[in-house]
């Protein structure tokens, strides 16, 4: 199937393309052993290659146009030869397994859904985004890429998140929680208290129950179903949550004289976790849903974070994680008969 | 008005009811120097007031019901004499000037709704909340009361939130913002995307446009409105973040032999800043938009967050909060005339 492809890299893509997108792929390639195709302008990144002393380790596709990280869907209809446009392409046509970009996420979602188009049966794609939780990451979905959704798309994101969770993680029957305000069924609103109902007749998914915010980092599902709105609110809460935590911390150590020397001891420490939590939470968001698997980067992603896209787009793209969607959703048709 | 009208204490809600709320009022009453009144079982109540040696300072209204803590909204309509229901009876008598309460939220706001009714014009009460900002706190509504709102509700919590802000912080044009996902106005919902409108064109709101999860902790805002879905989701996803945070920094400051020195130079910052979170978050929900202030107190609440209830409280009522909000949202019908 897709094994053996090359990923295609969207090299205009993200804050520091291209030269760390270029560095991504050389990371990838040589680190990880990972067919890697970069698309772009050709001269520009024939050079960027060059510097690494790679010209003949990886081939250009060409792309003249790109995407701005402030341009949104709209911009992806006008530009039909942008880098994003034609990664997608060459997945279509079969001449790569999978997309990774780190442009921006509005474009990313309008370009893939035009030019990949939906999986048959699909309502809609949805983004799902690996949450630091241990021992696997817990994937939140939807994101963002819908902002209003229906009861039944909801049931779909959940078996969306549940192929990722089975391909990227091994996870046998990923447990599916429903994110809303209580516990009890009946809590939330009508968009949950339908959507409750599906998840638990639905015999192909290990539906758990509703979980709540404070959930969400706890590792209490594998798998964390919501709308776009409600999804995106809440992983950029957590975000800016995160970072309040970590300038409080320094401001507490800061006021405290005897603590100071505790400060310069945990110094690398707290790198290392603020770093991770960065990565993590934003390094695996993967638009779910179409004819093709997309990975979103980070917009500020480095070298390091755009090769661990590539081999989570490689892992998925091996793993056939569009047949298994393929697969859950004619079963849900069959179960349901709902749409 | 409800100036010098002592605050009716709901002895009975809360994790640790009564003796932790008795000794709050005891606090309030001897620190603060705010009339109190106890409402709950008076042989219970008087024993507790013993232990103080406060029998003689602080009244007791009798109450012989209570909600637990984990009933919910029906059962507020089962127990006409349950002690808050006789604390909101108090101010809807006015013999009080405002409800504190550490019981469960769903009960507080079923029965605050049934016994104080909504104010005029007010479509909807809702739950404001203190989030740990600085200089000034900012203020997240709807925290939770409507799972499902309309535009125009949204438009109205802009009010009860702008005349929290002003009533307690002393905020003279408080920035209100709406949250969404993106910050361009053509972005988010149907619901957002009206009430975007709706504030933008009101004259006696100073509306500073969209905000997204990441600015609720950096005080971009004095007030944010959202509907009580999402504000609750927000809250919690915050909560979890914060102590995910917390746990994280101490298993990397454990793990380093180097840093284990630093920790026990921190411990006590610590402590201090997770139990200020705690406090701050949780200690200052109001309950706006009814014929009197109801403040729910966090249900662990301690005899430290009661008394710092009573204040809240007490500042409201002092401040006309009620009168207020009657005068924003009579202002809001002439204007729009949207309902």
């Amino acid at each position: 199937m897709s094994e053996g492809k090359p990923i295609a890299l969207d090299a205009m893509g993200g804050d520091h393309a291209p030269h760390e997108i270029v560095g991504g792929a050389v990371h990838a390639v040589r680190e990880r052993g990972l067919p890697v195709v970069l698309v772009g302008p050709p001269r520009v990144l024939y050079e960027a290659l060059a510097d690494h002393d790679a010209t003949k380790e990886i081939p250009i596709v060409r792309a003249e146009e790109a995407l701005a990280m402030d341009e949104g869907a709209l911009a992806s209809l006008r530009r039909p030869r942008s880098s994003i446009a034609i990664a997608c392409h060459l997945v279509r046509q079969g001449n790569a397994g999978a997309v990774v970009s780190a442009g921006s996420t509005a474009g990313i979602v309008a370009t893939g859904r035009l030019r990949l188009k939906g999986q048959q049966g699909v309502l809609r794609p949805a983004i799902a985004v690996a949450l630091p939780t241990r021992p696997k990451p817990s994937l939140l979905l939807d994101a963002g890429a819908n902002a209003e959704v229906k009861p039944e798309m909801l049931l779909q994101f959940a078996h969306l998140g549940a192929a990722y969770a089975e391909t990227a993680y091994g996870i046998g029957k990923p447990r599916v929680a429903l994110l809303t305000i209580g516990s009890e069924a009946e809590k939330g609103n009508k968009l949950v208290r339908r959507a409750h109902e599906l998840l638990q007749s639905s015999p192909a998914l290990h539906f758990v129950g509703n979980v709540e915010g404070h959930d969400l980092l706890t590792g209490a599902a594998d798998v964390v179903v919501t709308d776009g709105f409600t999804g995106n609110v809440a992983l950029k809460t957590m975000e800016g949550a995160v970072r309040y935590a970590f300038d409080e911390l320094r401001q507490a150590v800061e006021s405290s004289r005897l603590s100071k020397l505790g400060a310069v001891l945990q110094r690398s420490a707290l790198r290392d976790l603020a770093h991770r939590l960065n990565a993590e939470a934003y390094g695996g968001a993967v638009l779910l849903g179409l004819n093709g698997t997309v990975v979103i980067a980070h917009g500020a992603a480095r070298a390091q974070s755009v090769s661990a896209a590539c081999q989570l787009a490689a892992d998925l793209a091996k793993g056939g994680i569009v047949a298994r969607i393929g697969e859950r959703i004619a079963a849900t048709h069959r179960t349901h008969r709902l749409w």
